[in-house]
C-alpha cells in the first residue's frame, strides 16, 4: 500500500471506533426498544422489568463508547492523524462490526476471566521453552516471531519470560487497540468495559450480561520491565517475511523492490515462530507454510495452537494474482478470478505437507484440545473450538527450495 | 398462505433439491478447482494428490445429487406437483443453501453416527416417560406434540415407545425430506449420502471428509409397526396451536377464521410438548410460551432440550404485525417496522417468566449439557452447543390468561 492508502485504512479503523456508540445503539439497543414497544399489552405485562433492563443496556453501550473515545484520542496523537474526525474516511459496515468483535478480543487477551483460555497454549509453550532455552542470557538473543499477534498479550508474556519478541499484524483495528493497551498509561485500577452487551444468545441472566470487566489484568509496564525487546510489524505476514519464489503476486505479496529486499533480510532470522489461532486466517495456507519455513533458521521451531477453521471457506469473492519475474520484478500472467476460498487442507494433509515438503520434524503434537475464544467462563455460551497444538522443528539441512 | 402461495413455496423447495448438483459443483467444487489451477508450479508440486482429490469430491457431490433426484421424483408423485421442473418457482440462494445444510440434518436424525447426540435428550425423556406413564395401554391415548419436528426422528422414536405423536413443521425443505424418509420404500441396505463434502474446516483427512454414510440407521416401517398414531402438521406452531389473545397478527399468526377455529380446537389438547432445538427459532419467544401453555392440558408436561441460540439475533429485517379485533377478526394498528430480532431472553429470565407468568412448575432442570448438532463424532469439528434440559409441569389451576 502507498502511504496515502495506508493512512486511509488507519483512518477508517479509527473512525469506526469513533462511531461505535451510534452504531451499537442503532444495531443493538434500538431494535430491542422497538421490539419491546411492539409487544401486546399482555406480553409487556409478563416482562415488567424489560424497560429498565434496556435502559441499563444503553448505559453500558455508552460506557463502552467512552472507552473507545479514549482509544481514539490517544491514537490521533500517537499516529499523527488528522485531528478532525469529520474528515476521516468513512468506515464500512465490516469496519463497524469489528468494533463490536474487538470486545471479545480484549476479553480474550487482557482480562483475568480468560487466563485459563490463554493458559492452554502458554503452559505447553513454557514447558518447551523452559526445557529448550532455560538460560536467561541466551533468551535475550532468541528471536520469537508471532504472526497475527492480535492485541499483543502473547508478546508481553514472552518478553516477560526474557525473549526478544516481534509481533506482526495486518489489521489496523488490532494495531490501534494494541498500541493503546500496550503503551497507554492506564489508571491503577484499570479500565472498565462491558464486553457481553452485544450478545443475547447463551446468556445466563440479564444481570450477568451487563456486568463490567476490568482490563488489563496485569501491570504491563512492570511486565515489560523497561527492557526494549519488543516490536510490532504492520503488514501481511507473507509480504514481510515470505520467500522470494513460489508465492504469487497479490494484495498480500507485493513485487515492490523494497519489500523484496526486506523479505530477503528476514530469511532465517528467527528462532521460533508461534502461530496462535492464525494458520487458518489466510486464503492460501501453503503461502503461510512457505513463509514460516523461510523466516525460520535451520533447527528453529514452529509452535502452533488453534483450530482449522478456515476464515475464507465460505467467502465467494475472488482476488487478483500473478507471476513475479524474479529478475525484473515484473508481474505477468495476471489472473483476476482466483477464488479466495478453495485451499483448506485437512489436518493430516497439512501436517504431511509440512513434514514432507517443508522439511519440518514433529517434536510434539496434540489434537482435540477444547478452547473458547474470548469466552465468558461463567456463561453458558458456545463451547468453542477443537484446537490442535504442535511443535515442529525445521530440519538442519533443509531441502525446501526457499 | 393461500393454496397457490403454498404450492409455490413447496415448488421452490423441490426445485432447490432439483438444482443441488449444479449449485454444489459451482459453490464447492469449482472454486477449489480454480484455486488449485491458480497455484504456482512450486506449490502445485507440494500437493500432487490434490487434483485426484478434487475429482473424488466431484463424484461425491454427484452421488448426493442422485439422492436428491430420488427425493424429488417421489415427492412430485406424492404432493401432486407439476411434473415439469422448468415450470417450478425458482429457488432463492437461501433455498439453495438449505440443500447443503439438510445433509447435516439427515446425519443428525437418521444416521447411526449421531445416536449419542440424539440420546442426550432421549435417555432423559425416556427416564421420565417410563416413570410417569409406564402403562402401554395408557400410552396409546397420550398425545405428544413436537413443534419444529425436523425430519421426524423423535416422532418415530416416541411412536415406537407407544405414544400418539404429532409433529409440526413450517419448513418445506424439512417436510419434503421427512415425507421421503418416513414413507419411502428404501432398499434394505439403506441409502448412501456424503454429508461431509460441503465442509472443509475441521477435517481430519480428506479421505475422512469423503466417506459415505448409510441412512436411515433403522427400519422405519418396523418401528412404526403398522400403528397409525403419527401425524405431521404443516405450518407455524403459533399459528396452528396458539391462544386466541395476546399474540399479534403476523405472517406467523393469521386472523383467518378457519385458523382461529383450528386453534380453539387445539386448546388443552396435548399431554406432552417436546421442544428439541426449537425454542430459540422464533422472533418472539413469548409467543412460543403462550402457545405451549395454550395447547397443553392442565397438569401436562413441557420437555425442552437445546441451547438458547436465538436464530434471529443478528437479523436486521423487520416484519409486519398488528392487533386482531377479537370479535370481528379485523386487523388494526398495523406496525410495519417490527424488528425480527430483539426479544432474546436469558436462561434465567425465560425460566422465571415461564414459572411466574405461564404457570409452569419446574420438575427437572439441567444446564450446560454439551451437544453437537449433526456433528461427525469421529471428526475434529466444533464442539457444538451448551444445551439446557428441562421438564416443566403446567399447574392444574392455571392463572395464565389464555
Ligand atoms: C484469530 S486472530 C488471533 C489473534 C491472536 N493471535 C489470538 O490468539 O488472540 C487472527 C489474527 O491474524 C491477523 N491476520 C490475518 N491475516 C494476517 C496476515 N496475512 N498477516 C498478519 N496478520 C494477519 C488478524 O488481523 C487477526 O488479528
Ligand atoms: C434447529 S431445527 C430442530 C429440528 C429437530 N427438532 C432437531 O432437533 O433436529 C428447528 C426446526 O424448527 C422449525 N421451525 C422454526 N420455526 C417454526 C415454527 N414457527 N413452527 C414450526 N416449526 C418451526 C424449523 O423449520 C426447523 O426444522
Amino acid at each position: 500500500m502507498s502511504d496515502g492508502e495506508e493512512a486511509r485504512v488507519l483512518e477508517k479503523a479509527l473512525s469506526s471506533y469513533y462511531h461505535y456508540e451510534e452504531y451499537a445503539l442503532n444495531e443493538i439497543w434500538k431494535p430491542r426498544m422497538c421490539k419491546w414497544m411492539s409487544l401486546s399489552n399482555l406480553q409487556k405485562s409478563k416482562i415488567p422489568w424489560y424497560g429498565k433492563y434496556l435502559g441499563e443496556l444503553k448505559r453500558c453501550i455508552m460506557k463502552n463508547a467512552e472507552f473507545y473515545r479514549l482509544v481514539v484520542q490517544r491514537s490521533v496523537a500517537y499516529w499523527g492523524c488528522n485531528p478532525n474526525p469529520d474528515q476521516w474516511s468513512q468506515p464500512t459496515s465490516y469496519d463497524m462490526d469489528k468494533t463490536v468483535l474487538m470486545f471479545t478480543q480484549i476479553l480474550r487477551e487482557w482480562s483475568q476471566e480468560c487466563q485459563d483460555e490463554r493458559d492452554l497454549l502458554l503452559t505447553r509453550l513454557r514447558a518447551f521453552l523452559n526445557q529448550e532455552i532455560p538460560n536467561k542470557f541466551e533468551r535475550r538473543v532468541v528471536k520469537v516471531l508471532i504472526p497475527g499477534a492480535g492485541l499483543g498479550r502473547l508478546i508481553v508474556d514472552l518478553v516477560n519470560d526474557g525473549f526478544c519478541v516481534e509481533g506482526n499484524e495486518t489489521s489496523y483495528h488490532m494495531l490501534l487497540l494494541s498500541r493503546f493497551i500496550l503503551n497507554g498509561e492506564h489508571p491503577k485500577e484499570g479500565l472498565t468495559i462491558y464486553p457481553f452487551v452485544h450478545t443475547f444468545s447463551h446468556q445466563l441472566s440479564h444481570e450477568h450480561q451487563l456486568r463490567p470487566i476490568r482490563i488489563p489484568d496485569v501491570r504491563i509496564s512492570e511486565m515489560l520491565n523497561g527492557v526494549c525487546s519488543m516490536s510490532m510489524s504492520a503488514g501481511s505476514f507473507v509480504d514481510l517475511y515470505g520467500p522470494p519464489l513460489g508465492i504469487k503476486w497479490s494484495e498480500y505479496y507485493s513485487a515492490d523492490i523494497e519489500m523484496i529486499r526486506y523479505r530477503e533480510q528476514n530469511a532465517s532470522s528467527v528462532r521460533i515462530v508461534v502461530t496462535n489461532f492464525f494458520i487458518d486466517t489466510g486464503s492460501n495456507i501453503l503461502d503461510y507454510l512457505e513463509t514460516i519455513s523461510h523466516v525460520l533458521e535451520d533447527g528453529g521451531y514452529w509452535v502452533n495452537f488453534g483450530p482449522l477453521m478456515y476464515h475464507y471457506e465460505n467467502d465467494s469473492q475472488v482476488e487478483v494474482t500473478g507471476d513475479i519475474d524474479p529478475t525484473t520484478g515484473e508481474v505477468k500472467n495476471v489472473n483476476r478470478f482466483v477464488p479466495v476460498k478453495g485451499l483448506e487442507l485437512s489436518l493430516n494433509d497439512l501436517i504431511q505437507v509440512a513434514c514432507d515438503q517443508y522439511a519440518f520434524d514433529i517434536i510434539a503434537k496434540e489434537i482435540g484440545i477444547k478452547s473458547g475464544y474470548g469466552r465468558d467462563p461463567t456463561g453458558i455460551a458456545l463451547l468453542g473450538y477443537m484446537c490442535n497444538y504442535w511443535l515442529f522443528k525445521k530440519r538442519k539441512k533443509s531441502f525446501s527450495i526457499c
